[in-house]
């Protein structure tokens, strides 16, 4: 939708030496080509610098940030005197969040005023605020008053509310304004509108959202319809509303643009959904992390930093693992009288384990998409607990039969049974009740809840099956 | 966006009655609120069917589906009695999959048909390949002429296709045509086109897409604009892309709508990017599940379904434990010479685990992202692999340290530490390498994983720390 003005050139002189570029750049699945990236690598060690400029012109923005995150540091300076300027403000808004930071330390506070001037209010001030605070000042200074002021009001708004995903420029009318007057309002203030909008926003008196008119409706509607008579209710968004929530609403209801509204009820912004895609995918990937234990570094981070972001998990994961291994130790003796309990032991808290992972991962799961509420809870866990016994069952016998043949031990191959019961059924209840209890307390259960279910189940898995040992066995 | 006749009338009526219920069904967040499932419910025991039809009018589609799958078959049953016929085909496409099916069993063909003439060819094909046979044909049947072959043309496609998701509804204008005499034409012709849309596609002779005109930007343009002026280019669709791509393809370039072309490049249809959004949190959704080893089942499963959903993954997991065993087993001499290892060789598997997972779902994200490619393989491998070693030195240096002042046993101290260097790296490497292999022989590496990755550092983790203990302390 939004290539740069090299590519709209390539297109209406229709195949040109550009264009067959950029088919090389892409591949079917329009990532990057590996290839492609080479011959830039290439181009940039004969210092070609009309090659170059060749090589990144065919490339949309959103591709030239991509090749910046395939890139050493060094290279990614060298391609930023190449990128034309009116490329640079959207080229910046791609980047990868770690590479942007950097990139944006090498580019000159002159060309940042100008890229910035370029994009819309949610955009900018991202940028803005990703600036060492030096260049910050320097850069806000330059900028006009009131970009600048839109700017400090976009960053006054939290991290991840709705006032900073919105952009402030939308397309507003009086309710008493017919399909005519709206259409000629718009073509002649163009350039005070947004580059692209799907709704016109009707407003009352007091500027509060009444309903919103698809731009295709509009088209649709004959000149004199008032606005009154077309507009669709709308969901409105706060300005205080966190992004996962905003997210949630635009998934559901299928939106395309929302109005956000501050305290007072006054439109202040839209939200659109491609900002939402956006915010799909981070929320999604933070859960998948999280559940994992590790925090997102990005490509282009250094080994200090993934060893570092790797680290507390590991740490935190060693205090509950010498904690299990401290149960083992208290059974030193029966260990010693049959050695096979050794062998076996870790069967029992692996199965839990892999058992406590699955009911937590749809349990935060089902958290995140509002499907696990105070509704259905009490049902949810009652299943898990029928899951966990039927599970525990199934595999009781199945290990149950295999220790039985493998140490011709009947009661052996009965302990180990009757510990994987009671530890199946302590993983469903613990991957159950930990995200839950962790979802009440405030906390995110997608963060923590993995070292407490695996501590429940080492603990229970070892304790269970050395304990029913010393009482049916020694 | 979409909400039903019943809110319309209720925002034009100002305050009253319906959205108060409105306000009390949703809370801040939009999710349902579980006092207002209980009035449903309480309304239901009742049989109070005024007051159930009041309830249910106050909700808007999505929130009526999301009621639905909180509520048990029977009173589901109940409630379809109650939802306007003009809801009905909204709120079908809304439910879940798996509640969807069961309540398509219960509505009348008649009923049915009615609703699939609501929606856009995409949905409609999504009801219909949901039936079952015999009700399937009932209904194609009673359809008209056009809409059968619409929806059969649709079901034509690949299950997770382009052309499966892509509507056939598209606004196309030849490329001679000026602004105005578009907006005419769209105005004569509103019944005909797709009840939303963002562009208008340009198109030559052959139906072959040219570019687009979003629909702000023909608003803004002057009636005798020609459209091939103030069109953009186009990022094209093919029918048998794989969702996934059109989704990576969407959220890369910002598209809010894309054109859809059949393989002689003729435009077939368009995909809007509220479509997309689904798409993004069902795959993403897909990887988090699946690298956890279980299948979603949705919130209405039986106890059977989620215990078989789970059931396949711990069998598995129970091949590769007792696989783990057997290594242990070999060093039951050992063991039973010094129980001390025991008790501590869970500690090392487990750190190892940790580790792995962490590694591979880093990996599996980075792929999925396509922000891991043959580019940077090489260079994120050796990464790893700095990483599992500086990481190992460190976790030997603190397992070390612990297990010399609990067991006053200096080399069990350097055995441990040195075992858990060796199962930090090979965690790395098995992180790391396994998704990479399974990518590259055209598996999903999110699926299968897991458990080769766990496999690894259960083995090497016991082989390593129980064969050093025979080599240097026994």
């Amino acid at each position: 939708m939004t290539r740069n003005a090299g590519d709209l050139t390539a297109l209406s002189q229709g195949h040109n030496r550009a264009e067959d570029l950029e088919d090389l750049a892409l591949g079917d699945d329009y990532a990057l080509n590996p290839a492609y990236i080479d011959m830039v690598v290439e181009a940039a060690d004969r210092g070609d610098a009309v090659r170059l400029r060749e090589l990144i012109d065919a490339l949309r923005p959103a591709d030239v940030a991509d090749l910046m995150g395939f890139l050493s540091a060094e290279y990614r300076y060298e391609l930023l005197a190449f990128i034309a300027p009116e490329a640079l403000a959207e080229i910046l808004s791609e980047l990868d969040y770690h590479i942007r930071e950097d990139v944006l330390e090498k580019v000159a506070p002159a060309a940042l005023v100008r890229a910035l001037e370029e994009l819309d209010s949610d955009d900018a001030a991202d940028l803005v605020e990703d600036l060492e605070d030096d260049k910050r000042d320097e850069v806000l200074a330059a900028m006009s008053e009131a970009d600048r002021t839109s700017i400090q009001t976009s960053l006054a708004y939290g991290e991840e509310s709705a006032g900073r995903l919105m952009q402030r420029e939308v397309m507003a009318a009086p309710q008493f304004w017919t399909v005519g007057q709206t259409i000629d309002h718009i073509r002649r203030s163009a350039d005070d509108l947004p580059d692209l909008f799907f709704d016109i926003y009707v407003v009352d008196p007091s500027y509060a959202p009444l309903g919103a008119v698809p731009v295709s409706v509009l088209l649709k509607s004959n000149r004199d319809t008032p606005l009154e008579l077309i507009m669709e209710p709308v969901t409105e968004i706060t300005v205080e509303m966190d992004q996962e929530e905003v997210a949630y609403i635009f998934d559901k209801y299928h939106l395309i643009s929302a109005p956000v509204t501050d305290p007072g009820g006054r439109l202040v912004g839209q939200i659109t959904v491609d900002d939402i895609v956006g915010v799909i995918q981070e929320e999604s990937q933070e859960d998948l992390l999280a559940l994992a234990g590790v925090t997102e570094t990005g490509r282009d981070a250094t080994v200090l930093d993934v060893t570092k972001s790797r680290f507390w998990w590991l740490l935190i994961n060693l205090g509950t693992a010498v904690l299990a291994s401290s149960v083992i130790s208290a059974f030193s003796g029966a260990i010693s009288q049959l050695v096979a309990l050794a062998v076996l032991m870790p069967i029992v808290a692996s199965m839990g384990g892999n058992a406590g992972t699955q009911t937590l991962t749809v349990a935060v799961r089902a958290l995140a998409t509002r499907e696990l509420s105070s509704v259905n809870m009490l049902r949810t866990i009652w299943r898990e607990i029928a899951v966990g016994l039927l599970n525990g069952g199934a595999f009781a016998l199945c290990v149950g039969a295999v220790v039985t043949f493998w140490f011709h031990d009947p009661l052996l191959g009965l302990v180990i049974g009757m510990a994987m019961v009671i530890n199946l059924l302590a993983a469903s209840l613990a991957g159950i009740l930990v995200p839950l209890t962790l979802e009440r307390l405030g906390y995110d259960p997608a963060v923590s809840s993995t070292v407490f279910v695996t501590t429940v189940t080492d603990v229970v898995g070892f304790f269970s099956f050395l304990g029913l040992a010393v009482l049916i066995l020694l």
